[in-house]
Parts: structure tokens; sequence; C-alpha cells
């Protein structure tokens, strides 16, 4: 077995020991009352970490994009239209989701590297007001844009249109703040600043996104993600839906302890603050940023000349047990993702991946 | 914190200590070297539990019903028949995903306890001969059912429609057969006779199953699910998809480690041996079968005369930490599921719930 590696790519980050050792317990049914009181308490600490009261809150029995698949497919029927900004992986990806289940996309796009502007969703809103939805993703992984959230909830106030963020990226590691944005559907992942691995979607549902899903004509094409059937095992019911995967569920519960523990506000400060090292320590050594508005979270940088993109990753890996992502799209072979994600989001871990660096250089 | 369950009821079981070692391991990234050989291996071992030479024989990041809806949404296009076989909960699922992904769904009808009979199968093949898929469950968890599939599976020799097979209770508990039985598609769990905790889907695609995904008029409704997308990352290309569930495939790795070591048909016979031990001691006090055609890994018995159902489960779980599953559908309330399922079916654990049944009665 290989040294225990230091995750500083785009996920997953390291887990916390107390996650480790939740992941390690003995198993409980998924009807123990023990675990259903565990069920609770995740979504109560889901409920705190995103800031919202949404009694639907909860963890989808999959990845991220699992999570991303179940927002879109509980509020989008076939013939809606769904506004979605596209300014890297992530938000393509949300196109492809909603074009399966039959909608009609409406894009709103930006180079990679910038935000999507207020102004152009703006626009896209008032061509469509009938679009069920607008989709946004708040933290884009692909490219470390921070996608300013506070203009475009404005924008959304007052209209028919849910909104749909993705903070895969963003939760527990900097601002979420779900009820005063007013966002309708909300989900994120647990392998980045939650710091738990990855296998769960935490997502949130507000009463009018529960409305809009009530009120379908069409059966939600996915069984497994179905929010209806799902409100059933999370709620007081406790109908049987699927087995919880009941381990990832103790790394959860875990995990987002760790997190409160910690307090939201010191944790966001945390990642400002180490996400300052690296950048200093970056740009000293000749990385520049692809963003202009960035995430503390992940640094998509250029590469300084003379580093060989794949060879200075394995190098990395294999001698100082360093993982770093790769570029993608039009970053790809020039470009490095370096995530400074919850547990990992340390000074030590800046300076012995910097450290490492200079051997590459 | 409560005292360790024995989990004796439909799943999950408890996992070998080995699978509980392996979930506590740090985390690798997705796309290390490490890793990707990590998931060749648990490719490699599914493919010997499945009795398989499939190429495309993998783990679904969801539990068993995610691994139900990825097989048949991946070969179902809107308008499609499939023929189901319907004798208990599963089969009823089966339905539900299949109308979703707009498939015509012409059901073969048993009784709950029954099998399903292979003349009313050949009986819907031949009135449906264009039905793109049959699909059956080979172990029915809400009734105990054991379905032969020999003569089945003869009936579908040199017909176009696949063959989907549900082994979520059945895998590595008795035998599942994938090549000899011609099986398309078939999916299963972790938390059943595997003993892994619930969270992942082993699944095996044939060519010829996936010759028809290839050729669709359609894309597959789910991108999470989609196998097209699916075998970019679990193939050689090793392209990013989602990130996959580290610690759940380091858990599953293990337990199909554990599996093998025991042997598949040293494992199959010590289900038979500890369920022949507990049906003598269930039907020595009072119990009886739902089923003729019996599984050994779960046990669907009607409750003797004074005992009742909930308070005796919730007694068996709190005074013994031994938990039972309740009867579904007609047998709720008047009957138990009592799993005796990979690592659990040994003989002290049924010596222990037996004595526990007897401080009830």
């Amino acid at each position: 077995m290989a040294r225990e590696r230091l995750l500083m790519g785009p996920g997953p980050s390291n887990a916390a020991p107390e996650v480790l050792a939740a992941l390690g317990r003995p198993l409980l049914g998924h009807l123990d009352p023990e675990f259903l009181g565990l069920l609770d308490e995740v979504a109560e600490r889901l409920r705190m970490v995103f800031k919202t009261a949404n009694r639907m809150t909860f963890a989808v029995s999959g990845t991220g994009s699992a999570g991303m698949e179940a927002a879109l497919v509980n509020v989008l029927e076939p013939g809606d239209e769904i506004v979605v900004g596209v300014n890297g992986v992530f938000g393509g990806r949300m196109c492809d989701v909603a074009s399966r289940a039959g909608a009609k996309v409406v894009k709103v796009e930006a180079e990679w590297g910038r935000i999507i502007e207020a102004s152009d969703v703006a626009r896209a809103l008032d061509d469509h007001p009938e679009a069920k939805a607008f989709a946004l993703v708040h933290a884009e992984t692909s490219t470390g844009v921070a996608q300013p959230i506070d203009e475009i909830a404005e924008l959304l106030r007052g209209r028919n249109t849910l909104f749909v963020l993705d903070t895969v990226t963003s939760l527990a590691g900097m601002n979420v703040d779900i009820d005063a944005w007013g966002v309708d559907v909300c989900y994120s992942g647990t392998q980045k600043c939650i710091s738990v691995p990855p296998g769960l979607a935490p997502i949130t549902f507000s009463e009018r996104a529960l409305d809009v899903v009530r009120s379908r004509k069409t059966p939600v094409q996915s069984w497994y993600l179905d929010v209806g059937l799902l409100a059933g095992y999370w709620g007081s019911d406790r109908v049987y839906h699927h087995t919880a995967p009941i381990s990832m569920v103790f790394a959860l519960h875990a995990g987002l302890g760790v997190v409160l523990d910690e307090g939201l506000d010191a944790r966001y400060e945390r990642h400002v603050r180490t996400a300052a090292t690296l950048a200093a320590g970056l740009e000293e050594r000749g990385f520049s940023y692809v963003a202009a508005s960035r995430l503390p979270m992940l640094h998509c940088v250029r590469l300084p000349d003379g580093v060989a993109d794949a060879t200075a990753r394995s190098r990395l890996l294999t001698e100082h047990g360093i993982e770093v992502g790769s570029g993608l799209g039009p970053f790809k072979g020039t470009c490095w993702r370096i995530g400074l994600m919850g547990h990992n989001a340390r000074e030590g871990n800046v300076e012995r991946l910097l450290g490492a660096i200079d051997t590459l250089l």
C-alpha cells in the first residue's frame, strides 16, 4: 500500500480522523431507531450548513453528480425551459442532465475563467419568462471561478422561475446562504469542504420547489432520485424506499459535526487565510491565476515555463505523496487545479506543497 | 451509542472486520494510479462472483435500487416493451422504474410467495416477441422466494429480448451464473451476501446489451447512470465522469476478497447449512414459511400465535441487540423476514437468535 496521500486536487480532500473512525463503526439497520435518530441529526446539521429552514434537506445516496441530477429531474418535465449559466465543466454538465430530462436548455455563457454576468442572466430571464428554472454553479471546480450570487439572486426575486444552485465545491468552505439568497434547490457533495469521502450529495428543496414537484403532470423520470418518495423515508413516516448508505451517513454525521464544532465563519476564514498564503507562494514561483473572481478552496493556475504538467504532477504524487489536479478543457496541459478544501486548508499543507514544488522547479 | 447489532433482517448484514478496516483507510484520489489499480481488481473480483467474462462489470455509485435503475434505463427507450416477473416488492419496483423510462410494461404475475412460472413467461414472450427486455428477480427479498432460473433462461435463448436479472439478495450467497444463464444485464447490492455496507451496486452488461445501448435512438435519460459514460472511467481510458465513492470501493474490494478467499461454493454451502438449522429451529417454535421455493439467506415466516410483531421485534432489538425485518405487503404484521446473509450466516448467530426468540415465547 502506498504512503498516505495529501489530497490537494479538486476533491476528494482528506477526511478528518473523526470521519474515518465513524466510517469504521459497526453497522446499524436502516430502520433502526438509533440510525433514524442519526438521520434526523444529519438533516438538522445540513440545514445549519446550508443556512436554510427547508424541511426537505437531506443527502442523496450518490455523489455530487447524483445531487445535480436529483435537483434537475425533480423540477423539470419534458418541454420545460431551463436557463443555465455555463462557464466551465459543471454548467455544461447541468445542460446535459437537463436535456436528458426533456427540457429545452437556454445557455447563458461566459468564457471559462470568467463569471456569469448578471446582466446576461437578466436578459435571458426576460427573454424566457416561462423558464421553469435557472441553474448556476457557485464554485466552478473546472476554473476556480467564484460566482457572485447576490445580484443574480435579486434578479430572480418575484419571478416564478426556480433558482437551482450547485454548491458542490463551496459548501462549508465559503458563505452559502440558501434562504437569504432565495435558492429553491441546492445540492452539494461531501468530498470537498465537508471533508467526508465521496458518496453522498447533500441537497435541499424549498417549499416552493416541492410545490412545483407536487404539481407535475408526469412522474419524476428517476425512481431512485424522486424527492416525493425520498420524503417518505427522510420525513417522519420512515417508509422504506431504498437502503440508506449506512456507513457513509455515519461519516457525514461526523464530518458535519467537525464543521459545526469549528463554526462556519471560522471555517470560511481559515479557507481565505490559507488561500492567501498559497496564492502568494504560487505567484512568487511564476504560477498565474486563470480567474479574477477566485475561490479560496480551488486554485486554477497556469504553470510557469519549464514545468511539464503530467511529469510534474506524477513526481508530486510519487515523490511527495501530494495530489494536485490537472487542468480541464482549455486549461488541459497548461494549468493545475490545487485544492485547499475543508480539513486540508491548513498552513502546514501549503508549506508542504510549496516545498515540494520547489524541488521540481 | 447502542450496543453492537446483529443484523438478521433483510439487509444490511454485518460487515466483516476486514471490510470495516478498509472503510477507515485514508483516502486516495479517484484518478490516483493506486486507486485505479484497485478499481480493476474490484471489476475482476466482481466478474468472478457474477461468473461472467463481461468486460463491462463494475459498481454503480448508488445502492441496489440505483443498480436496478441503471440496468433498466440503459436498455429501455420510450415506447419499448418490457416483460417483468412480479411476485413481490422488487418485481413491482422494476415495473415502476421501467415505466418512468417510458417503457410499456407487461407483467407476468404470481401470488406473493410463489415463483414466476416458466410457462407464464413463455406465453408472455410469445405474445410480445418485440419485447426489448425480460426482467426477473432471482431472490425476492419481500417473500423469501428463490426463483428457478434454468428453464426461463432456456426460453430466452435465441430471442432478441434481453435478459435482465436482479441478484441483489442472492449474489455471493447462492449460485449466480451470469454467462451460463445467458443473462444480459445483472445488478446486485453490496449489503446482503457480500456483507459490505450499502452504497454500491455491482452490475454487469453483456456485449449484446452494450450493442443495444450503443444503437439507441435517444440518450440514456440518466447522465449519472449512463453506462456509455461510465465505461470511460471504469475502462482503460480513465476519463473523469463522477468522483468515485472511494471509501466504499475500498470496502467492496475487501469484501469481495473475503468472499473469494472463502470460495463461492463453500460460501453457498454455508448459507444452505445455516439456513437448515434456522428453519428447523423456527418450525420447532411454530413459525411457518411463506414460500415453497425458499432462499437460504432470507426466511419469510409467519409468526406463531401469541407473538405480537412490532413488540417482539422491538424486544429482540433492545433486549438482545438482534434486528429482524418486518413483513411487507400481504405479510405485514403477520410475518418476519429473517436474514442469514454473507458474514452473518453462522450457526452461532442462529443459536443466538433462537435463544432470544425463546425468551419471547
